[in-house]
């Protein structure tokens, strides 16, 4: 008799694909499959459930299968406790290491589950059994594979753990999300712009957290005065950014140039090209951006909002820096490691015309956090959006007539 | 009590996600639904059967939902013969008529399906009774709206219809279609232009036909002398083009130049700039491409190896033309009908690096032919493959290299 | 003695680089050269002078290059009258004609420098000699091939005609231009606006025209409201567009959509992508956008603004239309003409997010015509420039946003 | 009496528009000039002489004219010694530094000029006075401003520096360079990739160096088979890249796959999208890519004929990477250190499908390096051809097609 194990699905699973994704995959692998239990949501918020028994030839095969299943949502009816294996040393997994998704997800430990705490895609899953002596309960939580320490007890295998992706909201419901399928610049940028205005201002009626992470072209295109009336005004919480921003966002204070060009006139003033070098060598002299503004060097502008209004930032360093502004973290790890703190603080992420900076924050984001992303490169926005969020709003459009129209409507709002 | 009516749906239902599409989109149109009966194909060839009984509150609304469920591929149980109405004018249909997919489609007519010619997206349906006296069958065809004559018997509504969408290739069984979820150009070159020349030499295999549509950058990126090889080879059956694209050709066999700049030794002579005038000049003194091919005075290229060949050319006027050629169809209804009729013989299209004429040619596509597009454009390919083929292959690269790999691999496969 | 002819340069030769592109071109083209007399412009506004002897080794070598010298500029110290040939018949052109640059150009007849009517590239040069019985003057103007009546009096070979191009406005001056060197997302968004805004107003102020070529995505991207209100205001004398931009903008009027999603909600209603097609047959049945303004169908919009403020429009058909509308001109010679006479009229064009209809335009502008091209795809913006204006604008951006912002620049102006 | 300068222009001043630029720019900011002496070379290959005394209103001003003159290859007839000041702190510069440029630069010393070494973009001039004890010479090189030591000697102001740009070769002369004016994907491919393969093969020669800078993309489209086989050819000397490359070159190695596609037969295996990860952690345990190699667990791809040829790499790392590898160099700084050295022993460098990395190897080319840029994004091309190499050639190709025909060039052409 061959192998069989029986799965539940549960939720939105026919109109969001989940059930024919879920008898695909068994088709596919080489298994077959049995519906044992079947109720079909009748309306709208009513969900579906449905109990299947799979079969393969093997045993691998069939744990290979429900492997798979797990990952797209299914739940084993049976589940036994995850398999645990120490890291032989440090940076070191276990060869057969679970990697993980960036949903929420649940760890079998002692027959009980336990969340996993700083859900982030491709990282071990480490299980810290608590103390019975002080009573600390065990944890799950996630680690990047060069953080990771000799002993730390990693899962292994595919056993007792539950994914739950979001399941897609359904149609006509919400503008997030509604990007599935392509991302044009042909669609109304007034009310799309409203649309994630009005975003920006529900998570922050709900107390929530907004992180705004800015490439250079954010000041090239003049938008930088309009995103520091947003951080002034109370709507941004953190800034996530590179060198580069910050720099051109405090030669425009200094010189009134961005990249050399007067942003006000148009104008290239001669030396203008220096103007940012000019800018990194006076703030090395100063001492790094904090003190600059304290001794009254930095007047305006996104980093001098930030230093006044306490609003943190990250400037993480990359290669073609020039400089870099003491302020910079130069070590890539340790820059990710800032980033990640900032990505799992945040409710929203809105994402302003950087591909770099935006791939690194997307990288430790769940998919349970919302995203907007808007960028004059339709490509940037699609590599972007795809990285799973399960509501996400993405924009092809200039950041520099996108800032000013969003910090309107936000002021109109209030 | 609520008005009602059974539809059936038949196929790889779960797996396309067919049979989640049909749930959604009665309750997103605010029916229910009863599932009468459900049989799940359990492997991967056998079809899956659903019944489902649809209500709504009015019968307007059942009618909607009923509609929509029709163009995704749902059958009514018990369907009733369409409703026909004479067009009033020329170019005027009905108000209500209806508005064809690309997928293959049947109207019932006295009992009977007739299965709709030359399918085409976004136009009108006529059906011609057929005629008792000699015993010429019904038919029915599709009309764009500009043909329309009057008196024509024009079907309204959505009683009566039955559209067949293909399903899409499960993932893994083939190339074509795999595509679906983005195009980029982070794909394995060598081995996907290995497929695309495999699927134009099964198409031939099986006594196919392979319509090649073309932009200028065949001929400035150094591609025309490969893409002349397919044509003298047989590979292509109907070359569908611009003026532009024939020009430049000619330019290139008369001068050594396309756009001005040499072809092979990236020279720009001077007068460069002028050889596409003077070649139009010149083939207007000739008469045409035809009679210049017989004077001799056109030697090689694309255009020449298709006036020796045999193999059939449209080029289609646009208002960027300079010219034109004598042999361009100015009209674009007319050049619409001419590119219709190489659109519906063909089975397989290859779409090289033009968006207006790929455009013009995927207007007139049933969703049943093969479809290979390629440009160095992301968007230009990415807005080709949306239009719904089920298979296809899309790919980003570069036209100039392209080309000369694909000649090498149908040279290799001989 | 090797053949030579004496040849003149006049204006800011130097800073605008003719001089040396002139130096270069005779010896590239193996000729040599004497500087007889040279005076430089000492300052900002003063004009140089030189007069060079230009030597070759054969005549026709010498022609060559002065013919060259001509195109950017040169003028023989002595000249001769143009070479006349008849146009043996319709549509063809003497083997050795003129073929016209955008530059402002004369012709040398009977003694006298005659202006040339209707500069445009690519085009025949045809001479009327005027008529000493009624006192008509001699009259020199472009033919575009296609027009050519066998009979006309066309220029032949490069004696007797002298091209003036434009010199670019100096560094600094101007922001028509300052463009030169690439066409990049990252500028001042809100300034560049406010200087086409500037632009605009000014060329209004000084009794000129301005054209607005006009694609779909001025609609999808939710602007046609603001373009309608400029036309409304008298900012705009004449729309020239494609049958896809009225289409869009009408079923907009009709249905609240665009290409079917509602352009304030950003739904997608059901049937939505059949309201395109809806709208075409509507007015068919209307018989016309005059008349369905006239019957009170068409209520908003830019079509409906042009209609009732008298501002003329040209909708020039293409092979991807759908219908097309009965205003589309659906022969393209037909539509370049009405394109061309548009162009001539105009000073200045600005280009709304449209590959096809602003080639088709830039292809009849001379070079003095300002230039005004906003797109969000920056190859389109390139390939636009590059069209030889002196005095043009470039602009990356979201034409969704880049509409309100100058609407309300140019309210605010006023 | 108004304060003047004598300044010396000397070379293919007037083709190269050189003293266009000079005259210009003299009279935009507002100073005046008189020709002392003006000879013109005749032929293709002599050079002109034209010797300015440049006039202001003031010192300051006349001082501002002739520190932009020397930046575009003007010379003092009369200099005086570069004034030097000490650095007050490490990374910190004098107020009124010199910025360098990337052209071929001498600073005066004691009346004597000395050439700079290691040109680089916006660093610091370092001045070494050299021992008279020992008798070694004076030096002068440039410092980027993070590596600036308290004490450095660091020239400030203008005075006693000459910049030498190299002239842009002439029209026709050579396809490096002929990209000025826009780089495009119509031009021919085929004769582009064996002008290309000519420049490696000359440059190997002579005995030069070539490095190529490789992106993720290689990997993707199929083409690190064809880069290993030019590892191995010896036609690579030196390898810049990041952590994703080398991840996913070894991945192709481990799996056959690259971003979990099966570069041969295109499938997505089950578990492929984790692939990546699991070759990260696999070379963690091997203890880098050397010792990987070396116990035989990597056998094939381009980091394993690094290693085999010893042709050394460096991997710098990014804060979007995963892992990263044992080998990433994660310090921005350190990592830019080992560009920079790898840079200028380059003669000639080839882009390939890169921003990041090529930026950053770009930031630290003289302009005498000769450089191929290759990428599917026209702008990216743009960017990097921007940098202002005098001998560049840029092609929009698809790595994945470029890469297989530059070998088989290379390969026929020993």
């Amino acid at each position: 008799m061959s192998p069989t194990r029986t799965v539940e699905l549960e939720g939105h699973i026919i109109d969001s694909g989940t059930m024919g994704r879920c008898f695909s995959l068994v088709m596919d692998l080489g298994g077959s499959f049995e519906v044992e239990e079947f109720e079909i949501g009748r309306h709208k918020h009513e969900e579906s459930y449905c109990r299947l028994a799979v079969s393969a030839d093997s045993e691998p095969e069939l744990r290979e299968i429900v492997h798979e299943l797990h990952q797209i949502g299914a739940t084993l009816s049976d589940p036994a406790d995850a398999t645990l294996e120490r890291a032989p040393e440090d940076g070191v997994v276990p060869v057969d290491f679970y990697s993980t998704t960036n949903h929420p997800t649940a760890v079998r430990y002692e027959g009980e589950w336990l969340a996993v705490e700083n859900v982030e895609m491709d990282c071990a899953l480490v299980v810290e059994p608590g103390d019975s002596g002080d009573d600390a309960a065990p944890r799950a939580y996630t680690k990047v594979l060069n953080a990771v320490e000799e002993g730390d007890l990693i899962v292994t295998g595919d056993t007792g753990i539950r994914v739950d992706p979001p399941e897609r909201p359904r149609d006509g419901e919400n503008t997030f999300g509604f990007m599935q399928g392509g991302v044009s610049s042909e669609r109304p940028s007034e009310s799309l712009i409203g649309e994630i205005a009005d975003a920006i201002a529900e998570t922050k009626a709900d107390g929530g957290n907004v992180l705004a992470v800015c490439g250079p072209a954010v000041v090239h295109s003049g938008g930088a005065g309009h995103l520091a009336e947003l951080v002034r005004e109370g709507y941004v919480d953190a800034i996530s950014a590179g060198n580069g921003f910050a720099v051109h966002d405090i030669e425009r204070d200094l010189y009134g140039t961005s990249l050399g060009m007067d942003v006000e006139t148009l104008e290239h003033p001669r030396k203008g090209h220096k103007h940012h070098i000019y800018t990194i060598s006076e703030i090395s002299r100063q001492g790094g951006i904090e003190q600059a503004v304290e001794n009254g060097a930095i007047q305006s502008g996104v980093m001098y909002e930030c230093v006044t209004n306490d609003v943190p930032y990250v400037l993480a360093g990359s290669i073609r820096d020039d400089g870099p502004l003491p302020d910079t973290i130069t070590d890539s790890i340790e820059a990710q490691n800032a980033i990640r703190e900032q990505a799992h603080d945040a409710d929203l992420v809105i994402m302003l015309a950087t591909l770099l900076h935006s791939v690194a924050v997307g990288n430790c984001l769940p998919s349970t956090t919302k995203l907007v992303c808007v960028d004059i490169n339709p490509s940037t926005v699609t590599q972007l959006m795809d990285r799973g969020s399960a509501q996400a709003i993405g924009m092809v459009s200039d950041i520099g007539t996108f800032l000013p129209m969003l910090a309107d409507e936000l002021a109109d709002a209030e």
